[in-house]
């Protein structure tokens, strides 16, 4: 589905910091020749981390979103600096935002599953997440390592079933978080089912 | 979780039209009073649809997205253009869109089920996307009415295994489509385990 004749005629950028970029561009496709005028947010990607411990639990993060004016529980997830980062660089990262975020690691003969990747909002940004399940983990020596401009509230173990709940009752409402339990349940790895 | 002390001290916009709005805020919430500065894309919400026909088959559209640059199979969505739209107006927006987008309807005695929201980047944005289940649904006498802005390929039926088998695999990779699987699985409506 990828590829395809697309050809960017001209880009006007609006705005950029380090974060984002706004621009507008002059686009033909492979369906449409004729050229069509689109604002696009471009973005870095990012990475999203199922932790599931040993007895299958899920590790959820509670974090202030500015953006949304609230907190929510979440997946651990941060961007990927390196614009060309590959699989391996990218599952560093994976396993450095688990540690910072959670104060988890992989335990002895635990694996970094990648589940492929998913588009937040293709209608207006181009930013994607690398989806990964790591299982099992083991609480590090040192604990979490948080960064400044973050604000993560709390971090605890939920049983597939609470999650389930929280889905079905939207109180997990995030595309990261559901878009990485679809992946799972899809792959027989987590089961939405209710009981 | 939402709620509590949230106040934004001061905004500065940096660009706007009429899809988007870029402003950095200062921004005191109610963990962290000391103000923090945020860059936000500021979007309106959005409708997403799950068309459920009567023998259990869900309807997807193909449509070129060109942040991504590319063609990928969605469920049917579209902006809420009113701010202030009510529940009975959003689901007027949810059935328009079903109907542009693909060409169905409600069948006699068919129910739109609202299914709660989620944010599809709340890193970045405040967008929200309202799901919804439209379940049973029909082919309209009209057939769609695609805007000229938009470039939808294609319009077909998948069974609950293809649908499992796409995301699985991949080939469903955005927030839209596997938000709402994740949520109706998780309400038992739809399911997600490999047989």
């Amino acid at each position: 589905m990828k590829g395809g004749n697309w050809k960017t005629i001209s880009s006007e950028r609006h705005f950029v910091d380090r974060n984002l970029e706004v621009v507008t561009d002059r686009v033909q496709s492979p369906a449409r020749p004729d050229p069509r005028t689109w604002t696009v947010v471009y973005r870095k990607a990012a990475v999203v981390v199922a932790p599931m411990t040993r007895d299958g639990k899920i590790i959820l993060i509670r974090q202030e979103r500015i953006p949304i004016r609230q907190a929510i529980w979440e997946m651990p997830s941060g961007q990927i600096d390196d614009d060309n980062a590959d699989q391996d660089r990218i599952k560093d990262v994976a396993l450095r935002e688990l540690r910072e975020e959670t104060g988890y690691e992989l335990a002895p003969g635990g694996e970094l599953v990648p589940l492929g990747h998913y588009f937040s909002s293709p209608g207006f940004t181009d930013e994607r997440g690398y989806l990964f399940l790591a299982r099992s983990i083991q609480p590090c020596a040192e604990g979490p390592s948080r960064e400044e401009g973050e604000s993560i509230l709390d971090c605890r173990q939920f049983t597939v079933a609470e999650i389930r709940r929280m889905i079905a009752d939207n109180e997990i409402c995030d595309a990261n978080t559901l878009g990485i339990c679809a992946t799972l349940a899809a792959r027989g790895l987590l089961s939405l089912a209710p009981r």
